[in-house]
């Protein structure tokens, strides 16, 4: 893991760029970072693998390290600013010219999402053996955003302790039957009028998970309207379990 | 309104029992309440008429008022400890059988529910005159608990500025019609495995106020598992919408 920018921010905030191999990533951590006391880690996710620069994150991420986490993003393979395959560039392109057309969109975002999940996530654990290296971050791990690369990372990461997740976002066929794995304390958005996600399909996947201990937060208005007390209310969330 | 007794709680909160008229009630203040700014005040209403000193109730109360709130209780008219008509002892008694023996309760409730929320309301309103009237006491005003009151209060008096609901509890026919008029921000709990309140049922109630503001949390459990973390997100949402 190489560093290769730094910035103190106004709240004290430390935003460092760093990359791993092929991956570049983001690391926020409180501006106590300096001190003896490792801090717990949180792994930030954007749905269906937007820019890890996207204002929206970068906005949750400085929020998110203002309670007192290491908050890390990347940009996975497939993700972000990454190489595409040419597959993923039509499929992408399928997939705005199906949804302008108010086509059914289910088979292009099961062809495309599902493998971008499964690339995606070696990636995340890579990123979280190099972050757990460093002496400014200790455990546990909680888990921020989407949800299908969150569900498979819970399935199989032991070391990932609780997960927020955003329930927007198609869930492809294999992270709905993995639900049932998960079985981390679980914060679970949704948002009730989200134009691209039946809601019944969000409620359907809240009661698979197999987590004991996991609360459903529905606000009103569309996919991008979640209201910025949910990012106070994950706060609490992850400090219940991971402090 | 006449204050009966008094006492000093440990974390400084008052509470004093009082009579208004034939309606008995509790009040808590906080400690700072002998100062010179008055306190917002949460009406907390049990599901279903309980008793005012059902110790959960009770907790609840305690809690929400060293979060710098007036919270009041009463045993409205056929509620808690209040007396009762012959009619609605034998109502209690056909439920409890119909409950019992695993037969449909709908009607039950629907006659025996549905008019104690009719004449527990104006005894709630009064009650509203007489605290406002307390100098220690400010607007605005929310409400806690009990859903079907809770709705039929919302829709007739524009004094509530904000509720919070316990989708516990069934709620009848003509407050289910009532929902929509009730515009004020709400935060709805709902239990995901409550025996007694079918869920499809609360979920479609809370599609159905008219509020542009409203937030659900569910959480797993049965009717009284309602998790304690959500008594502090509820005085957040209070924070929000009344100070």
């Amino acid at each position: 893991m190489r560093f290769t920018s730094e910035q103190r921010l106004d709240d004290g905030i430390i935003e460092r760029e760093f990359t791993l191999g092929e991956i570049p990533g983001t690391l926020w951590t409180p501006g106590s970072a300096g001190s003896a006391t490792p801090v717990p880690l949180i792994l930030m996710a954007h749905n269906n693998g937007l820019p890890k620069a996207q204002p929206r994150l970068v906005a949750r991420a400085r929020q998110t390290a203002a309670y007192g986490y290491a908050v890390a993003t990347i940009d996975a393979a497939g993700c972000g600013d990454r190489p595409r395959s040419a597959a993923d560039e039509q499929a992408r392109a399928d997939l705005r010219r199906a949804m302008r057309a108010g086509e059914p969109v289910d088979e292009i975002f099961e062809s495309f999402i599902g493998p971008l999940v499964e690339k995606a996530v070696p990636d995340w654990r890579s990123t979280l053996d190099a972050l757990l290296a460093l002496p400014e971050i200790g455990g546990p791990v909680g888990y921020s955003g989407w949800t299908a690369v969150g569900i498979h990372l819970a399935a199989v990461e032991p070391r990932i302790a609780a997960a927020g997740f955003f329930a927007g976002g198609y869930v492809p066929r294999a992270q709905r039957e993995e639900a049932r794995q998960v079985t981390v304390p679980l914060l679970f958005l949704l948002q009730w009028d989200d134009e691209g996600n039946p809601r019944q399909r969000a409620l359907d996947l809240f009661d698979a998970f197999g987590s004991t201990e996991k609360t459903l937060h529905a606000n009103l208005g569309g996919h991008v309207g979640t209201p910025w007390f949910e990012v106070a209310d994950g706060g609490r969330f992850y400090d219940r379990h991971l402090k």
